[in-house]
């Protein structure tokens, strides 16, 4: 097993900010600064072309830590972030924005690049696991959630469905092809937003994915709105969901 | 203008109680125990066969009062409550009792009598809103909200679409068969419950009601779940929604 290895701290707006390494996959754990007790864990998904620091992983990260006393962490997927970029990922990013400023429909390259990073990612996340586990304020046996939207769905609903010790997830904003599958396998309880007027993913998908979860206890949010327009309450709700699901209060904005 | 009348004051829970009547119609005012601070209105609307006082209601009442700290009131619907029931409701209540005997769906019936209750309710919501507004407490310039679930959507719709005092409501669990036209019209926030194993209330009817609402703002949320499972969270949703739309902060469980 490969143990993980800080490489800075830091600490602002009250999370305490610690960077690692798990073998070559770069990472970073927020926790509360005043203390190092023992809390549920939250491993945040990054969206496509972000990365594990982009504003909306902190800004989530600082609800959950702040909210609810979670730890959170993150990891670069590969080909994103502070990780190098192969050939095929260039391939495939020169084709997306090809069929972007053709106007073609973008779902089938982001479906199959996304399938493509998510059988890279799943072990890596894994192993991020793992080594996070391995630490006295985490630990073994404590409740660990996931919560990624867009290419964090793409990735999370395949490791959700193979791992075991998620046991609340949140989800949202992808295309059913590659992953209903997945989710058929999936029984935890699950939130999972979409976009009502998404211009890449057609409302049908939408539901058809929320639809394929197995689990006894889910949730659909969709709001009126395009594919970015995600209403930044959504990240309040996520956070009350695994406030209720991983036992902890949340004190976060209506 | 048909005045308020008080007929009984309690307090309980943090809440002062305030049974009242306009006309004929009786109903309840919920406020904080604490003073009688002017605060925005939420008008409940109870579900078909209950009352005013029924438990979902107080709940909800619970929830908005000492959460928010807004106004809350809930008048019986003809035919419900303390109210007398004419030879019409006494046949359409059968109906659907000899339709729920016989296993036929029991949409249909809902549907014509809750359109027919809904003419009648609407111009009674609007009486009584005029009286509240005669309250020092409650003005005739501040926000109100309108939160009705199954037959309260039902007279809740029509009512909003002629009601131009009412700035954001939630809904649910309805048929869009009158109410889609209606739905048309209506361009405030909207937050809509629904349930997605609705033993009556076919999928597609739900989505196909929440799809009509010309809001701009506009949230549904789609739980797994027969339709009297509606999960107890979707309460303290709606507050939260209240509390963004009105203007107040809340405090209410996760």
């Amino acid at each position: 097993m490969e143990s993980l290895k800080f490489t800075t701290e830091s600490s602002f707006n009250g999370m305490r900010e610690r960077e690692f390494t798990v073998g070559q996959v770069p990472g970073v754990l927020w926790s509360p600064a005043s203390g190092a007790d023992r809390a549920p864990l939250v491993l945040l998904g990054h969206g496509g072309g972000n990365h594990k620091k982009h504003p909306a992983m902190t800004g989530r990260a600082e609800l959950l830590v702040t909210g609810c006393g979670f730890h959170v962490a993150c990891i670069d997927a590969p080909g994103h972030g502070d990780r190098p970029r192969a050939a095929h990922d260039e391939r495939e990013i020169a084709e997306l924005f090809r069929a972007r400023a053709a106007g073609e429909p973008e779902g089938p390259i982001v479906v199959r690049y996304n399938a493509h990073l998510a059988e890279l990612a799943v072990p890596e996340w894994q192993a991020t696991l793992d080594a996070l586990q391995e630490l006295a304020e985490i630990g073994a046996d404590g409740p660990v959630g996931y919560f990624g939207i867009n290419m964090g769905t793409a990735i999370g609903v395949p490791l959700v469905a193979a791992e075991p010790r998620i046991t609340a997830a949140v989800f949202g904003q992808h295309w059913p092809d590659v992953l209903a599958e997945q989710a058929k396998r999936i029984t935890i309880p699950i939130e999972y937003a979409m976009q009502w007027d998404d211009e890449h993913i057609p409302r049908e998908a939408g539901l058809a994915l929320f639809d394929a979860f197995a689990s006894k206890e889910k949730t659909l949010h969709a709001n009126a709105g395009k594919h970015k327009e995600l209403p930044r309450f959504e990240a309040a709700s996520a956070v009350r969901f695994f406030a209720r699901h991983l036992g902890r209060a949340a004190t976060v904005p209506a």
